[in-house]
């Protein structure tokens, strides 16, 4: 038996003054056949009366307590675009960003530069105070930042005051240990380091002549040391693979050591090619047990408040899992359909609100839930349970559990 | 937005003969409204099978956990009669009692006293070992006592054996620490220098001169160390009052420095001034973002195993709502309607049974639910919640709560 996590990013809401939400509007018949033939239940990622982000939910989905394994943004940006973390190493997410001579800010995307692959080069590699210094730009202002060495610690203070006309605060320890004060220290050097470097650099001199404005300062934020966390093949026994549009779920998915399978057109839009991640996903599931599946447009239409368009997006899904549904033997997988949070469209922003969960599958409790929707499933045989509880049901489900006790 | 947590104190029941109870057989339109526009379910204060006490309870409904927070009862009861309690200190509660020259008790509430002021004020400012002794009477035989001092311990015996014809029991340690030793120590000398103080006083040689009982020893009991809370304001960012007739709810509220509204006619019991306390209500919301109000009566009757007491007060009750929901505008204020503990009638006192719950207000999901009760509100939306997990609900909806992840 196999599993699949078919996450819709943001995909539940309030209802509207009609007593509506784009989920119950959709014209959805495989998701209701789904919620017809599977058993239902809300879900909260995190906990009640929590409204996460997608990367703790995801952590949760995974089957991830994201009390103990998320440390904050840095590390799991880092390891999305591609920095190979180690236990231990502090990272921070990073803008590059426009100083004046006094280091005050002048804007803190530097001019929205677009590439910044050869500035990456002059600070990845560094060596301060014994600590190695690893830089990767992940697109356009934005970069991670990672220190490597011992004895350092994530108790400091960001190094952006996310403001202008401001100088680049200087990083200072949130504790009284020698790590913190270190870490501290080696911060400020490389933020120096880095001024030094990128302000006389050819790259920002072209800028300049051009009328543009120079990258030449680097703001670390969303500091945090990279966890301890045990590999999702080896903690749950079997072989997963994770596919998903965006680098925040890419770095979830790594640092739990999930293969990511790279869709071409996956974009993490409205217009993400879902003809594709559907054969991605069919075709993973030759390969692997587990595939968590992340399909990210219903929350951007969410964050824009286009009920509409988060509507239409469902209804497209809808079809999507219609063709994975003929093209997997209920026999052999389970489905398990949810969202990662809720972005009610009054709201633009992530709630607290739980969130329509179907396992659809084999010898499932079939209950009396026949659409799938905010004001149905919560009747279901699941009840209201937590993100942390899908993995252990699946892999119940599958077979793949071990008994504890005797 | 603005919130409401509106406790009917000992509100849940278990079915009579005829599986009815006082909440299901009482007219309650109003309930039943506020159950067919919001969201309902049943709530467990502190945990599924527990039968909480008030404390406990509404330790959780202000959204902390009572096993961290509630150290005993001496702190809160303390708190309520006005101490200004500090982390650290050991409190208790205690009755004036009447001992004989061997203190051997006589009677535990030595003849029902009516006025100790001036006996509390023997005790209240004492020195011991350098301890800081601080007394108050809070009506009649009742008083709270306050060790305050350094290496102190709440791992001590109590001073009240609960029973009349022995003597005061000498306090010991509970473990093997030095702290603990010397609070036993310190307890003992106080409870030794009380009685001298209080035997020869003069108005217990009057009491005598009238035939009555001397108040001439104290029985601690209760004991706990003041918890490290944080203030319910600061904790959620926003402007809390409380509004309860009874002292107990009174210390809950000052132990979590939210604003206690006195309310005239306010008296904890089936007679106590409903009016006034909407009224007050209505008030604190020109001025609070959430006003947790607890109504006793209910409770009181249930303690006496009076049904058709219990069924008019909740009448009484949604009198009491209907003329709130009249004066509040639905688009500015959510209501939470609930319980602190069920207190069925058969028991006579608080049992484990879950509470009905209903939240309401602009944007629930509204579920199928149409009526306020024991047997309908479980099919409601919210399925089975904690008391800790309404705050959280709240501020989310409220749009105060705050993101966890990206």
């Amino acid at each position: 038996m196999k599993a699949v996590v078919f996450i819709i990013d943001g995909l539940g809401d309030r209802p509207n003054k009609q007593g509506n939400t784009p989920l119950k509007d959709a014209h959805t018949p495989t998701m209701d056949k789904m919620a017809k033939e599977g058993i239902c239940g809300i879900m909260s990622a995190v906990d009640i009366g929590v409204g996460p982000g997608s990367d703790t939910a995801h952590l949760a989905l995974l089957g991830y307590n994201p009390y103990t394994t998320y440390t904050g943004r840095g590390p799991f940006e880092a390891c999305g675009v591609g920095v190979d973390v180690k236990t231990g190493d502090i990272a921070f997410r990073c803008n590059f960003a426009t100083v004046d001579d006094n280091l005050t800010i002048i804007d803190r995307r530097a001019g929205r530069i677009k590439n910044t692959e050869e500035l990456e080069q002059v600070l990845d590699g560094l060596k301060v105070d014994g600590v190695e210094v690893i830089f990767k730009q992940s697109g356009g202002y934005r970069a991670a930042l990672v220190l490597r060495g011992d004895n350092l610690s994530d108790k400091i203070t960001e190094g952006d005051p996310h403001k202008e006309g401001v100088p680049i605060p200087e990083i200072k320890p949130l504790d009284n240990s020698e790590e913190a004060k270190r870490t501290a220290t080696i911060l400020n050097k490389v933020i120096k380091i880095a001024y030094d470097k990128l302000n006389s650099h050819p790259v920002n001199e072209e800028r300049r002549k051009n009328g543009e404005l120079p990258a030449n300062a680097i703001l670390p934020r969303g500091v945090g040391m990279v966890p301890n966390i045990q590999p999702f093949n080896e903690k749950n026994d079997i072989k997963g693979a994770c596919i998903a549009g965006t680098g925040l779920i890419k770095g979830i998915a790594k640092m739990v050591q999930l293969d990511y399978i790279d869709v071409e057109g996956a974009t993490g839009t409205p217009t993400t090619n879902l003809k594709n991640k559907a054969d991605a996903l069919l075709n993973a599931l030759n390969t692997y047990d587990f595939v968590l599946i992340n399909v990210k447009g219903a929350d951007e239409a969410s964050h824009d408040g286009n009920y509409e368009l988060k509507k239409e997006f469902i209804e497209k899904i809808d079809e999507m899992l219609k063709y994975i549904l003929e093209n997997i033997d209920k026999n052999e997988v389970y489905i398990t359909l949810t969202g990662d949070h809720s972005t009610p469209i009054e709201k633009k922003d992530h709630s607290a609100d739980p969130i329509p969960i179907v396992i659809w599958g084999k010898s499932v409790r079939t209950d009396d839930v026949e659409t799938f929707n905010e004001f149905s499933t919560y009747k279901g045989g699941l009840c209201w349970i937590k993100g942390e509880n899908i993995v252990p049901i699946l892999l119940d489900l599958m077979g793949k559990s071990h008994k504890y006790g005797a």
